[in-house]
Formats: structure tokens, C-alpha cells, sequence
């Protein structure tokens, strides 16, 4: 079935932009014409994706001076010495303030991408052609751009919003199953955090979404875009309210950094993460255990991980916590859900309920 | 004799703040109370700085966290790995998104904390203390931060503008004769590109600034900042004015960059370049003979050199000059003279007189 072309703004004055989703986009023309109408652009990928589209984007793209870089795939990709090729090549090929950058991949290609433009020159403007679910919903809208360090996930980046997020459903064809999964976990964190009335739609169907049908999987798009627009517009520099959508991410990200980043997928850490924050708001007794228990089936009917590993000390989990970038004046602020469809940030809790929800991770 | 204190406003909203010029500011408790509220605080500063200011402002900073990195002294320190050593400090010491950056030390560092600064968790607050008449006048002002790429100067960078900048010219006593020069080198920019009436004056005073007379200092770093000031507060992401200074630098950064970096001062290789770019703008007729020579000549009274390097070859000449950021659509622009005190940035020239002036250069 044909889903039909869906668009969501997101309204930032001078840097508003569009999200296209629909089938189908990466090759068309038109679309890209919009999109990209420099006469320069690096195209930077990841060598699994790179032979599946490339070739259809090189082609839409026409008789533009097209170059490309294709890393291999994977999150240890995202580290600044990653860039040193990919600036290099447009220094190699004269390109000026005026050429584009677009991100043919997932999150990873998508940030680094995105901060090479962020960077190169002191800024030139990018578009995002996410190529999985994840990054479609998430990462590829918003203007997060950046890289890992050894010693955090993020650490080195910069606000950059793109000129336009392309997001092509034929591409999901091909994603394998596991990566689906890890993108169901921020579709279903949009609903815990501030959408109830998505939190039942996806309860009703997330058979259909496993079963990649397009129709839902072009909803679930456009609904988490929508989402996802509205807190940026809100919020663009992450001041206030858009820390919000780091549900499960400070536990999440803990699991990535102890577990070197890879081991699990990025979803995967997320929807842990997002079963011990619903399990602490419990423990608060901000949600009922009954809430916990739904917000857990969910993440679990979508085959994610419910449970964090078990070989994280508390120690490690604190010293990975506090690397957070919401943490303030030494202060560890929590994303927490005060009910099902409405989370808050936070630092003031109960600092026992923070302890024996790491301790019971630890216990398994 | 003491400098009265004196003020420059950089106006650009939200992002404004002020420019401090006096003597004893890096000890100033009050000064950097004003500027550097953070309670982390990481200093940025070389070897041969960090022994003779660091253990004042250390103090002067009173019971912040304090940490820093002291890089080995040199251009070459400006690279993007020389990040990962100062964000690994940061995120060792649990730096969160309010802390500060201080940049202690010349353009290099004040570039490269800046670019740090810009970067940090998707940017953090920093104030610039410059120890080199060049980055009072230049670098320090203005908000461009970057590193240097193998292929050219500040090709990885953002534009991201500092807390305050806090000019103390007690520094300038324990500057090394050739860096003085070359910072005058940023001095007489200014009034060639746009202050004639600062041009007369230096013609009359560029003794006593050689001398390191306080007062005619003072007045060299405040006429700098305001004309400095001016300009970015008209046009901060330079599209359209604030290219006009870079008079000199298009045929500066290329005699840097086929010398290696290094080799010749920023500050001189700009003399240079000023020449060829006065030399130009006669040969195309637009400044007379006369006003070339005078341009040259108060070069020559700083001490500077008037000539570039005649081992650089017109083809070696174009390829660095064709990186050059002002750049587009494959145009080469420079900024040339219309008149002295009156810079243009243009593509528009008769392409005889590139190629004579770069052959010009080439016979020494």
C-alpha cells in the first residue's frame, strides 16, 4: 500500500524546516531539488547503506558535483577523528560555504554528519535522509549534532538544525528486524512522555508496526515528528522542556558507556532505561505499579529489552550518571513520569528510591 | 604610567558583552567576578603563559573549581585532536553545562578554548584573556573560534561569542618584540580597511607604540575593538561586511599554509599580504602609487615584513588561496582598496593584475 506524503514543520523562525515522509523520496528529483539546491554537496554514509541508496540518491541528485564518504558502520564511528576524512575530502574538492552536506544513514551518520556541517567552515547547511526508524522519529530532526568521547555520548557537538529531514518508508524494507525494535523504543517514549492518547494507539497496533506495515509505520512517523517538533519549538537549546525527551536516556546512556557503545543498540538501552525510570516514578509513588506494569508490557511487546544488565556496580551506574548533560551545579536530574503520557525533569526525589532502583538492577 | 580603564561594547542582542581594557584586570577580583560567575571553571592556557599569569588568575578566582590545561606553545596546537585532552579534563572533574572556559594565552588558544567553549556539551559559556596584542585587537573579539585543518587554516570551527573579553595590557610588558610587531600588523588593518583618521595617528605614533608606551596602547586596543566591534555587531556570521577584515589574509593564510604553519607569525604573513593587496588595488588603479607606498611604508616603521616568501609558485599560490572561506560559487574574492581607509571585498577585478602580483611575489 502507497502511504500518502505526510509533512510536519518544525517552527523555528529563520531555521524552520520541513519533514517529509512518504515513499519513495530518495529518488525523487523534485523532493531533493527542494531540498538541496547547492551545487556541491558530501553526502556522508555508512558502508551498509551506502550500496542499497547511494546510487538512487547520486541520481536524483543529477549534475550537481556529488562526492561522498562511506564510514563503517557502527557507533565507534561517532568520534571526532572521524571527521578529519570527511573534511578533507571537501577541502580536496574546493568546496565553499555555500555546499551541502547530507546524512544518507542512522543516528550515528546523521550526528557526526550533521556537526561536520555544524563545523565545517564555522557552519553550512545540511539535510538528513535518515535510513531507520530511530532516526527518523529522533535523531535526525531537532538540530542535535555531534560525537562521542571516550568518556561520554555526546560530549562534543553543537546545535545545527538541518534544512529539511527527508524521511523515505522504503527504506524500513530493508532494516533488520533488531533495528526496528531499537526505533519502536523512542516511538513509544514519545507516548510516555507526553501523548496518552499515542501511548493507546501504539498498545492497539504494535503488532502492525512489527509487521512493518506501511500505513502504521507512516502514522508512528508523522505522530513522533509531530511530537518531537513541538519540543524543539519550544525549547531549541534544551533550556527547559525539551530535556523531557531524554526519557530513559541518563539510565540508558550508562548501560552504552559501561557496556562500550555498540553492545547494545542505542534502543535497546533506552527501553531499560525507560523501565527503571517508570519503575522509580513507582517507587516514588508518582505512577501506580499497575502504569509501571503497562509502560513494561509495552516496551516488551515491541521485543525490547525490559531489564538494564546486571553487572553494572552502583558505583559505575552513579559515575556514568553523572556525566549527564542535564545535570546542573552538581545536582543528578532525572527524567521521571509523573503519569503515563507526561514526564517531568527533575532532581528532586527521594534519593533512596534513586539507590534501590540501581541496586535492584544490580540484582538483575 | 597607569591607563585609565577603558570599555568597548560588543552589541549583538541576547549575545552581547563587553570588551575590558585596562592594567592588573588578571588579578582583578572584581573584573572576573563580574565575567566568570561559574563555579567550574577551566583555564586554557600554553606553557610559556601558564607561569607567568596562571598562578594570579588562580587566584583571583577565589574558591571556584578551578582546573587547567597549559598546551605546548605554537600553532600546531591547533588542531581538533588538541580538544580531547581539555574535554577529558572537563568531563574527569564532572564539568556540567554551566561551567566556564577562560582562554589564557594568544589567538591560538583563544581560538582553539573557544572552539572547546562552542563545542562542550553543545556549548558553554567562555570568557577570552588575551596575552598578545594580536588577539586584543583580533582574534579575541568577535566570536569566530576554530582549529586548523592539514588542508587550511580554521577550517573546523563555529562562531560562538565569549562571556567577555578582559584586555589587560600589563601582559603586553613581557611580550616578545616579534609578537608585538606582528600584532601591529591586526593594527594597521584596521585603519587601512576602514579608519583613515587611525591611520594618521599611527603614522605619528607607531614609535611610541613600539615602545610600549601604556597609553598609545590603550588607545591601539580600544580604536581596534570599537572598529572591531562595529563591524561584527553589523554583520556577525559574515555574510557580507565582515569579510573586509580580512585584508591581507587571503594571500596570508596561503604564505602560512605553504610554509607550514609557523614558520611566519599570523601577524607578519598578513603584513605581507597587505602589501600584495595594496600593490594590487593600484596596479588595478583604483589607490595611487603614492597611497601604496604609504600603506608599505607604515608597515615597514612596525617592523614587519613587506614582502612574501619569492619560493612559493603562482600555481602553489592559487591552490591555498582557492580555500579560502570568502570563497564562493568558485570565485575567488579578495578584499582590496579603494581607497586607504576604504576596503572592498571583490571578485570583480581584472584577473591580469592576480596574476602580476603573484608573479611579482614569485621574483621577490
Amino acid at each position: 500500500m502507497q502511504a500518502p506524503m505526510r509533512k510536519v514543520n518544525v517552527s523555528l523562525g529563520a531555521r524552520s524546516y520541513p519533514i517529509e515522509i512518504g515513499r519513495g523520496l530518495i529518488d525523487s528529483t523534485n523532493v531533493l531539488a527542494h531540498a538541496a539546491p547547492a551545487r556541491q554537496v558530501m553526502v556522508v554514509t555508512n558502508a551498509a547503506i551506502a550500496p542499497l541508496y547511494l546510487p538512487a540518491l547520486r541520481q536524483a541528485l543529477g549534475d550537481r558535483h556529488v562526492i561522498h564518504v562511506a564510514l563503517p558502520d557502527g557507533e565507534q564511528e561517532k568520534r571526532l577523528e572521524s571527521m578529519l576524512p570527511i573534511v578533507d575530502e571537501m577541502l580536496v574538492n574546493g568546496f565553499d560555504r555555500d555546499c551541502l552536506v547530507i546524512a544518507l544513514g542512522g543516528g550515528v551518520i546523521g550526528d557526526l554528519a550533521g556537526f561536520v556541517a555544524a563545523t565545517y567552515q564555522r557552519g553550512v547547511g545540511y539535510v538528513q535522509l535518515p535510513t531507520t526508524l530511530l532516526a527518523m522519529v529522533d535523531s535526525s530532526v531537532g538540530g542535535k549534532t555531534g560525537v562521542n568521547h571516550p568518556r561520554g555520548k555526546n560530549m562534543i557537538g553543537a546545535f545545527h538544525q538541518p534544512l529539511a529531514v527527508i524521511a523515505d518508508l522504503n527504506v524500513l524494507s530493508t532494516l533488520p528486524d533488531r533495528e526496528l525494535r531499537a526505533g519502536l523504543a523512542e516511538v513509544i517514549k514519545y507516548a510516555l512522555l507526553g501523548d496518552a492518547e499515542f501511548l493507546l494507539w501504539l498498545e492497539a497496533n504494535m503488532d502492525a508496526a512489527l509487521e512493518r506495515d506501511t500505513t502504521a509505520l507512516a502514522y508512528i512517523v508523522e505522530r513522533c515528528c509531530q511530537n518531537k517538533a513541538a519540543i524543539v519549538a519550544a525549547d531549541e537549546r534544551e533550556t527547559g522542556e525539551r530535556a523531557l525527551l531524554n526519557l530513559g536516556h541518563t539510565f540508558g546512556h550508562a548501560i552504552e558507556a559501561a557496556r562500550g557503545y555498540g553492545d547494545w543498540l542505542h534502543g535497546e538501552a533506552i527501553a531499560a532505561g525507560m523501565c527503571m525510570a517508570a519503575t522509580m516514578s513507582a517507587r516514588l509513588g508518582w505512577i501506580s505499579a499497575a502504569d509501571r506494569d503497562r509502560a513494561i508490557a509495552l516496551i516488551a511487546k515491541a521485543g525490547l529489552p525490559t531489564k538494564a544488565p546486571n553487572d553494572i556496580s552502583p558505583e559505575r551506574w552513579r559515575e556514568f550518571m553523572a556525566r549527564d548533560k542535564k545535570n546542573r551545579d552538581g545536582k543528578m536530574r532525572l527524567v521521571l513520569l509523573k503519569r503515563l503520557g507526561q514526564a517531568v525533569v527533575s532532581s528532586d526525589y527521594d534519593a533512596d528510591s534513586l539507590d534501590q532502583t540501581l541496586a535492584q538492577a544490580c540484582d538483575g
